[in-house]
């Protein structure tokens, strides 16, 4: 036995990597299907493999498809610099900056054909996990590498092409049911989808970077017992930075998540998961969003961060939600909302509608839910804006001092939402629900506020 | 100097890696011991080794014993897939799945004897760590490898041996007090003990697949200031999925434990420690089970979801706990059980002792418990089951719908255990405890609740 | 293409990396810079590169200077032994103890020429992280190897030179702003400073060992967005095991942070950020301090211990703060403290100042905190030493039973702490607080308890 299930894209006899490592790729993945042919050799025989990219451009215009379980696909950095700040630099200064483009084992994004609006984004995938059959497929681990998109597309609008988060690309798309899959130390940037996965079960997304993407994690069809932690993450305006649909068991704790995403997190007919223990930051509403029916999750300690937007080539943008959807919505029942910090910062001139009370927390259908111990900090702040994004986004981080204290709802319960439980998470003036159909406990204040 | 503290597996000239891969690692370690034989030479001069094992299958016939520090042995592949779904898919249907063995960089443990019942379980390991005199063995190093035990073995019982969870094999036994392990990205699978680690200090036992075991984790002995964070989990029902004994200030959280371990997460005359922030579910009673005096503990912002098992091959197996024993159960005193979300969804009809009222938490011995902010979630479910494992179990997690409210008792108080405080944890129904020997806030209720 | 951009220390022909790693990897960055010397070629050329240190003992005679992007330093393994323990045996037993010094891939810290008292720390740092202009250098990640200050220096006190925690060395400096940069799975040990960043954006320090430093993580200058989570950590009684500064959006969870800091962690002006999860565990009041109007964090599901220090090196050794401090200390508005346990085990004989009652949280300066939910356990005992550090310190973390009640004061407010919101925390006894200027809900008690 040699050490043949060890893989160098840069010493594989076929394809260029620097030209189409895609190429590359599915060479290697035909020769592992050639050798491991049998299923049932003394306990064992398809053991997979490991393709390792060391730090390199490699430019992909080959879809790879991944058909065999065990397989390990591996670099040496993530590699992420962000794409966003360099493009909206005036183009006479590039020639001075010290690097243009991300790094790493870096996976450049070319292929030749783009789904357009509407389009299977599966064409547009780097990578696409799929087969048919049993079981299914099943451990295959990407780690510490980086894909990039390169560029973003006019969408229309009259954004800088650079500035929309579209480009019909996606870094790894997985159609099939699968299990125990990995994402761990990988680097995604400038992708409209960095990382779709369909059907998970046992999937792990752990320790990555997922920046400046039009939507970063989203788990579509169903799933259950799978876990999002540990990463740092960050989608476009447009797009979610953690999506979920009809997953049961879903854990999503210790990620940072950072703007401009339409929303941070957002579940769509997931049931006993959690979000917890998350740093969340945001410029619009609709932060987290629980809906369609989506019940008995855990929704605790987590850190909620909402102000405005502080740079100045994405002034103006917005997600479409006014200032009554909630920084956090939820259409469910069951549900728990517990310890949870808020700031809602806001500068009251750009309220919508003009002159409403902002809601925090808002209890949209349902039944049953229980709001506990939450902490709302609402501040009027006079919203500016700079060149620098990271100067800007700093500074407006660390001003908690200037502002002054802002009227908000803290809990809002609809109608359609009846016997939940609100304790402890506002005062008797900021919680606006039917007592009859509520049980309501309000924050004790002191004499003379409300 | 070379790099010669490298070695592969697949290169070595002694022994021959995929029939006995034990005795290519002890005749490395027995290299390594014979080069570094002097304790302080140059302000160093055992700095340890790695020993990569590719992707591959490596029998190991022979047990390996490391008893060096700073060794580290990796991989490059969890490899885990189902075995219990496979063994449970008719033999004839075999030829046509894609794999029947788990995969990546797989040991195959297939030791010659095996310990019997109540014999030594270090005897049936894969990797035994064992050294006695000072210091403590330091930062040995488990990354990204499969242990497969690969059948489990007849108990005596009527279920098939594929399904017992029994075969007297562990994968990892460390039997000397040690010091700042890790075992990362690992992959368990079909062995009775998946991790046994004796006197433990700042051990990491993080991001692994842990599965399909008899127990997963066990931390005996008595040790301190470990974690066990982020990891995918599930033990069978003998056993447990994370075990400790006679710890302090041990760290459990992010974990994601699903079924069907007998417990979730069991302490006994534990202290001082976190249970926090993890999602776990269970088809029994007994999820979290704090005995012996387990004291000063934080179970905070967990998800508790115990519901009956789905699957077919294992309908009618239970842990022999009946629904009075609580969800979680504690002997201990001083500890605070804060923040968690219980789903308890029970087919009426399988209420043991029939007609009982189920408990969610129960306090049993002890003093000075603090139980706040707990919120209780009961559904009556007609059980159902399916033949294939995990669209059965997605259906269960996902149907929140046709449930109806079930009574249960939120928080039992024995008589044993006083001076407890209990806090928005239940109803003033749902709450059962002397009040005169307890402190208790009701959690509020709309008028006609109870 | 070749996998040029892979370097081993081991194999490049400039240096000897046994003698003086520094040189050499100065060497491989001058190659790397050379060989990708243009910023714009085929949409890249400045993918960075890996260097990998295989296990052994490297001396650092030579400061390395990075200021390339996407540059990956690597080892395989942390390495982690104890010195504190190993120079506190007595030295003729030196000569039996299996391995005297920390291995792994372990650079051994031994710069000609180190800062003194006041002198610009980034001199002594074995890796110092500086580059001017933009962007921002992204990326650089150090990941799996060892850093060894060797030896600790006298310090003028009476205590032996090796329990000092003052040697003038640091493991790796950053000293200019940054951008994704990565510190996982690394060891350091017996340096002055493990880690000090400055100006750090999207900083992941993830899964290190980080014990036996003066100070253990310092974020300096300022900063957004960055996690530590998952970390084993342990300061000197003179350091902090976490400090940050100015930051915003920082996430601070799932650490177990072991003694002896002066602090485990301290906040410094620091804004929106958590610490939530964490196991925290130390010898002096002022475990966690919020100062410098440090504002709209979120300090949730947190474990604190504080007991005695166990081990007879270190007896008598203190931080300086007397127990009237706090053990969580907080200058700073609009802070939520929610769902904490306190453990206070002290022996009141050592109560400073002799006779008060001791504080758990203390507000002193600032309004708006809400503090809610928090168990605070306080225990008198009669405190113990040991020879044996690791014995001595479970045993004592063990022992809760015998143990009687002692008086806290649960929660103080200074006067010049207003509009704090204190709910559950403590008996109407426990909390110190103006109640025409704080709104407080005391914690329930049984009849003719406080």
């Amino acid at each position: 036995m040699s050490s043949s299930n060890y893989y160098d894209v840069t010493t594989w006899p076929t394809g260029d990597p620097s030209e189409d490592v895609g190429e590359v790729i599915n060479s290697i993945i035909a020769d592992i299907k050639e050798r491991q042919n049998a299923s049932d050799v003394n306990d064992g025989g398809k053991p997979g493999a490991v393709i390792y990219l060391p730090p390199g451009d490699y430019r992909l215009r080959t879809q790879v498809l991944i058909d065999i379980s065990f397989l390990r696909i591996q670099g040496s950095g993530h590699g992420f610099t962000s794409s966003s700040i360099r493009f909206n630099v005036p183009e006479d200064e590039w020639p001075d900056l010290h690097e243009l483009w991300p790094g790493g084992s870096r996976v450049l994004v070319d292929l030749p054909e783009l789904p357009g609006n509407g389009a299977d984004p599966a064409k547009g995938a780097a990578f696409l996990v799929e087969r048919t059959g049993s079981p299914r497929i099943s451990s295959v681990e990407f780690a510490n590498f980086c894909i990039d998109g390169l560029h973003f597309a006019p969408d229309g609008s009259e954004l800088p092409a650079e500035n929309t988060y579209v480009n019909g690309k996606t870094g790894i798309h997985v159609s099939s049911a699968n299990d125990s899959f990995r994402v761990n130390e990988m680097g995604f940037i400038y992708l409209e989808h960095a990382l779709t996965i369909h059907n998970a079960d046992a999937l792990s997304i752990h320790n990555n970077f997922i920046a400046e993407c039009g939507s970063c994690i989203e788990l579509r069809g169903w799933g259950q017992a799978s876990k999002i932690t540990d990463n740092l993450i960050g989608a476009g305006f447009k797009g979610h930075s953690i999506y979920a649909e009809n997953h049961g068991g879903l854990l999503v704790t210790a990620n940072n998540v950072f703007p401009r995403g339409a929303s941070s997190v957002f579940f769509s007919g997931v049931t006993r998961s959690s979000i917890t223990n998350n740093r969340l930051h945001s410029f619009y509403p609709g932060m987290v969003v629980l809906e369609r029916n989506s019940s008995e999750n855990l929704v605790a300690t987590n850190h909620f961060l909402r102000d405005h937007e502080p740079w100045t080539p994405f002034l103006g943008i917005d997600n479409g939600l006014d200032d009554l959807h909630g920084v956090l919505s939820v259409s469910g029942s069951n549900n728990s909302v517990i310890g949870n910090h808020f700031s809602q910062i806001i500068d009251s001139e750009h309220i919508r509608p003009e002159g409403a009370t902002p809601v925090t927390i808002r209890l949209r259908e349902g039944a049953g839910n229980f709001v506990s111990n939450n902490h709302v900090v609402a501040r009027n702040v006079h919203a500016t804006s700079s060149d620098d994004c990271f100067e800007g986004q700093v500074d407006a981080l660390l001003a908690t001092d200037a502002a002054e204290a802002l009227a908000v709802t803290a809990v809002l319960v609809d109608p359609e939402s009846t016997r939940n439980t609100i304790l402890d998470s506002g005062s008797e003036a900021q919680v606006l629900a039917d007592r009859a159909a509520n049980a309501i406990r309000a924050t004790p204040t002191t004499h003379g506020e409300a």
